[in-house]
């Protein structure tokens, strides 16, 4: 009987201007999930630990367990008998890239489990079946980051190409999730199908100054381009406090503050872990202010994606 | 008496995914302008050679001139005597950046002939001025790269911020100016003023992927960004025979092809100048295929922007 425990780590989507195309990494929070190899063939969901009973127990309907079936039959290894716990460790539904998370760490989990049959990069495809499940669409800007690392451009999904971008030494991630629930097709249903040239035009030049501002790197220009004049405004109006959350952010420093995924969850960038710090306990307050509770989390940028940990 | 020559680049605006906000310079073609100080107060253009008597002569209905003006305006000198001489060595009309080349000639070496009363960068509102009389707008997406040299993101208009981006070491580029005219107006009137949403997300990948190739630089990705989704689709019918100019540029070894600024000049990058001239050859060929004429041009990527010239 063999077993293992993995981290992955929970990752912002859209990252302001970046929708469907931007997503990172964050060291804090994550899911964790332990495998364990068993004499009975086929994979089951044993227990998941923090999600209230909500998360589907059929391993064919849950993320991560339809993640590592489909590795499993591509590697011509449907045979096998394995156990999952997961171990939810962030809030579902909270625009975190909770699913993602799941996939990663079960798909992550199983090649290390099999003495890695396959190179990271190539495990991707199966984690993004994960969020077919979860949510409708095979979206690749939360599990690129969760498996990847740092920060990640999907540039393309046909065919699959994601570019792995160089950040800059320091730089702090404030999530904050206030205590209010976004259904991710709801949030992709109130778009609009249509963009102006002139906000496509903008949002574009913001997208490039990004990339250049975290590869030179160049904070205040980091600081410049992260603006979403497409998703943003119409996705704002489903938080509420939206506009105060992010102008206590701005105000206590961020270089930039946004909607994490499809939210309800916001995210901040900012250079030092105690303006990082700072900046959560005022986007908090703010929300506080019309009685929303929350959770805040600050990190670093994830670098190094899923991790084996002491089982 | 002072007499100052100036030489500026042409440039390649949109370069494929960037509609509006990228370009860059070359070190061939450029337009050459030649200042000398007046006793008699005011600007005026004593000549223009090679653009057989199209351009205005009238100093302020001329991209240089005007440019010029506002540049003396600004700084408290419109008392100034200066003649033009203006040496137009490329095509009008023809998509390269030609009013720009001449406005950033202009301001370039009267800011120059002064002794530098302005830094470069605060040379752009000026240039933009000319490129105003020129084509109704005050773009920068040419005046940027012709001004900066290298390769420019326009990241956004109001306010102006403009940015350089770093590009790989060996980078050429091949220009092609079919003998046949297209008009900015036109080419911007053909356009939709909605994009989807589907094919903004497509831009946004490919103007991040071609940012992160520059910088990186990786030339697979350079080329697999090279693609536009939106605006080429549009004006190449305004082009003859531009799809096959472009597989023939591809076919021959370029990283990518797409329309320079609103045409009908094409231009393709390659790794090494060999290539470039193959590439500049074959799209040649593919125009006189069809009994069109067309000028080549191989290059490398500018990386100083303007220069002073022996007078």
């Amino acid at each position: 009987m063999n077993s293992i425990r993995v981290f992955a780590p929970a990752t912002v989507a859209n990252v302001a201007c970046g929708f469907d195309i931007f997503g990172f990494a964050v060291d804090n929070p994550g899911d964790q999930i332990v495998l364990t190899t068993s004499d009975e063939p086929g994979v089951r969901i044993t227990d998941i630990i923090g999600d209230d009973g909500r998360l589907p127990r059929e391993a064919a309907r849950n993320t991560a367990g339809i993640a590592i079936q489909t590795y499993l039959k591509h590697i011509d290894r449907a045979d096998l008998g394995l156990d999952i716990v997961l171990h939810k460790q962030m809030p579902l539904g909270s625009g975190l890239g909770s699913s993602a998370a799941s996939a990663v760490a079960g798909v992550f989990a199983v090649n290390e489990l099999l003495g890695r049959p396959l190179p990271i990069l190539k495990l991707l495809p199966f984690a993004m079946e994960g969020e077919r499940i979860a949510c409708g669409s095979a979206h690749a800007d939360n599990v690129g980051p969760s498996l990847l690392g740092g920060f990640v451009v999907v540039r393309s999904y046909n065919p699959l190409d994601v570019i792995k971008i160089e950040t800059p030494a320091t730089l702090f991630c404030t999530l904050v999730h206030p205590d209010i629930e976004v259904n991710t097709k709801d949030a992709r249903f109130i778009l609009k199908n249509e963009v102006s040239l002139k906000n496509t035009i903008i949002q574009m030049g913001n997208v490039a100054g990004l990339i250049a501002g975290l590869m030179t790197p160049d904070y205040d220009l980091i600081s410049r381009s992260l603006v979403d004049v497409i998703i943003e405004p119409v996705r704002a109006i489903l938080i509420p406090e939206f506009n105060e959350a992010k102008q206590a952010a701005l105000d206590n420093g961020a270089l930039g503050c946004s909607i994490s995924g499809s939210g309800p969850s916001m995210f901040a960038l900012s250079r030092d872990a105690q303006t990082a710090e700072k900046v959560g306990a005022a986007m908090q307050q703010a929300f506080l202010a019309v009685g929303i509770t929350s959770e805040a989390y600050v990190s670093e940028i994830n670098r190094q994606g899923p991790k084996v940990m002491p089982n």
